[in-house]
């Protein structure tokens, strides 16, 4: 039996269309919630309570095949049943009802739910945790922990001084810092004032949004088939090393940290290689400088490990998460990085044990199940049919990439507009998915989508390219 | 029969005091809790299992009258029944195990949620909501809502230009804006870099992370008791006026924007006039400024009525909530300010239906119970009871404030340092208080707080004062 067969004894066994999507019944819900809420950017209007394991169903009764899972952030399907198990819980009913202010008070219970939940799941050498509210603030405490670092190291175990201490409550040097976070060209890393200053996906994400003055590199733009283009990446990759190496010398300040994806995600599923994380390590080691890893969208298991970074063979500083673990925050290093006094990395919540709870089922499942051994062999499976589509539509479907990172797959069309109606192709054949970057298609499979479901991914995705 | 026996019928008759605070089992706990998450700020581990209505319970089986609770955001009291049902309800399990990305996947009953929830107690003229996750991902995002708008009336309805759109990604003018967001000395508005860029409260909230050169404007310094001191306020209050219109007519970039919390919480509890913020109303429209009244901390009936500002007669564009509704977000005038395009103001989760599950039931409650006039009334008695004790201890126990405003109220002592000495001796005495500002006492009483609970309240203060 398969693991969505063992969950989901009554999923759909393809996508039942009932209306067009969005139908009647979405139009008039959204209509409604316009009214007080922005709904610019709603696909259809869900119902969560008759979705299933791989399939979203809308307010018409549609059920869709979902490759996109609320942008990357379901990791059980819907409904799973230990997460509502979960969910029904007197733990989950207590934290509920509760929230602490976990940096003051935090509950007797908290080091247990790390410590069996997220911390069970930590990367290699990072064996500390933060917890936060999102993604973009996870990489803001991030940018902070690193910040105070440097600082406090600059000032070799000094107390602040006293025009430290007055220019900082007018937003001046020296109190504020000049240290800068470096990131990538085309990374996202969140739409807060700091991380929204280290995104560079598009223009739309960033426009009349004042931004930090601060540094990116250029990322390395592979070329597709890998094999085909072996000494031409490794030349493009050595270039972007060079140029980071150089931007982060000759800054006129200090580089606190730099940020980066294991895979860049909204600014269109961009992939390096490992030999390419190894060199920045190396960099940031050589000039002392925080390295980030981002797994916001990358991590929680759809890579085929816990981690995508995880493929290659690199320990960063910290390392930040979110969307599918459902809570946020990041692992870090050692102790400095937790900050050096009190009441500085902090906030009312600091986390929230609700979400860690969830958290800690789905590690538990993942473990349980095996389910990196199914992302990473059915990711296999599904990217080699996926491959024979691109080898019918050549001039169609471009840069077929994500090889051996488990759902991680995406490609290319021609442009915006063939995207943008491929995707609205497949949605009208039952499959909701989602874009990236100027032209791509991405995968955000769930942990629990299986070999049948990408015969129906597949079989939908030829349909809908042979109407382009 | 008073509101908390309702809700509590096993609440403590008074504090119980096992061990000193934090006692052994508390240590305990938390050393092992600081191998993996920072503890620098840690008062006593807590066991939310046994904490009820008022009274916080530790890990040793302390339990302490809460006047802190949670720093202000803790509506219901511990463990409310009413609260517990709703987490254990069907409605709660779907919301947590499917967490929609809102603004692209809303679900069915979203609209009924925000509308018997949040929107039923929006304040007037403030009909639509933006939801988020944090008070700070609120003000950024109450920022970001303002800064759009005001670039988009220069903009006259025009598109971007090519400039704009290749300089954004730079972080570079003109696609970045100069425009600036004003808010007041001592203000508190949140850790993440565009909120703590107004953020004023402390040198040790800001120390080493870069922020944006934004103005602030004076805060009036009130003398109490506000009877005696009319007239020296009046000036006062109106010198911080003329400040603010001078900085906002003479500043080089636009303001796009004023926050300006109703009581600065965190800065130390200072209070402002009715009139005074209708004057900050009167100068942010005659010079087209954005509006924002942050109620984060103030807000959900802590005051007497439902948002602190609804006290002053003033009408704002935004207004900002989270804490005690323990979902955060913003009320706001009118549709411009929801942004002009899709995918501009957003996020992945936008955020949490399971939070506005336990706003839409706080909310009932505060209306089932009329817990509004509990808070009201019991301030007003407590308030009384503290300015009788201030009377005795007039060296010691100085500026007693927020008469009127339920339960916001503070006092000061004459230094940090017997500020501190008072908060331990009540924690000895078994009352859990917190303090603001650089030498404040705030109380921050759950809505539940009745009158037998200010006895306590003030007994414990008045031996504390005697022990000073």
């Amino acid at each position: 039996m398969s693991i969505a067969e063992t969950y989901f004894p009554n999923e759909p066994a393809g996508p039942e269309l009932k209306t067009p999507v969005p139908g009647p019944a979405s139009k008039a819900k959204l209509e409604e919630l316009s009214t007080v809420f922005d709904t610019k950017a709603v696909s259809f209007v869900t119902d969560y309570y008759n979705s299933i394991g791989n399939y979203i169903c809308d307010a018409d009764g549609n059920k869709l095949l979902d490759s996109y899972c609320q942008i990357s952030s379901i990791a059980l399907g819907y409904n799973n049943p230990e997460l509502l198990k979960t969910a029904h819980s007197e733990e989950m009913a207590v934290a509920l009802c509760n929230r602490p202010a976990l940096a003051c008070f935090p509950s007797t219970d908290y080091y247990d739910i790390l410590k069996e939940g997220l911390l069970s799941v930590a990367p290699e050498g990072l064996n500390r945790v933060c917890t936060a509210h999102t993604g973009s603030d996870a990489n803001e405490m991030a940018f902070k922990a690193a910040l105070m670092y440097q600082a406090n190291k600059q000032r070799g175990g000094k107390s602040f001084t006293d025009e430290e201490l007055s220019s900082v409550m007018e937003n001046k040097l020296p109190g504020t810092s000049d240290m800068v976070i470096l990131s990538f060209e085309k990374a996202f890393h969140g739409r807060l004032f700091g991380s929204l200053s280290t995104t560079r996906s598009k223009a739309i994400h960033k426009l009349d949004i004042p931004a930090f003055d601060w540094p990116k590199a250029p990322f390395p733009a592979l070329k597709y088939p890998l094999d085909k283009y072996e000494a031409e990446n490794k030349e493009e990759e050595e270039r972007c090393l060079k140029a980071l190496d150089e931007i982060i010398a000759n800054y006129p300040t200090k580089v606190a940290a730099v940020i980066v994806e294991p895979v860049q995600s909204e600014g269109g599923d961009n992939h390096a290689s490992a030999a390419f994380f190894q060199g920045i390590r190396a960099i940031t080691k050589k000039h002392d400088v925080i390295m980030i890893i981002d797994e916001v969208q990358t991590g929680g298991g759809g890579s085929g490990k816990m981690w995508l970074h995880q493929h290659y063979d690199v320990v960063p500083d910290i390392m930040t998460f979110s969307k599918k673990m459902q809570n946020a925050g990041f692992f870090f290093s050692e102790e400095g990085l937790a900050g050096d006094q009190p009441f500085r990395q902090f906030n009312t919540w600091c986390g929230d044990p609700s979400k860690a709870l969830i958290a800690k089922t789905i590690i538990e499942q993942i473990k349980a199940n095996d389910l990196l051994k199914n992302t990473a062999e059915t990711g296999d499976y599904l990217y080699n049919k996926l491959e024979s589509i691109s080898l019918k539509f050549p001039e169609k479907m471009l840069n077929l990439r994500g090889k051996g990172r488990g759902f991680f797959i995406a490609f290319d069309l021609t442009s915006g507009a063939t995207r943008n109606q491929l995707l609205a192709e497949c949605k009208a054949l039952g499959l909701n998915i989602g874009g990236c970057g100027d032209q791509g298609v991405r995968l955000r499979l769930a942990l629990v989508f299986g070999v049948k479901h990408a015969d129906i991914l597949a079989d939908i995705v030829e349909k809908a390219f042979a109407k382009l």
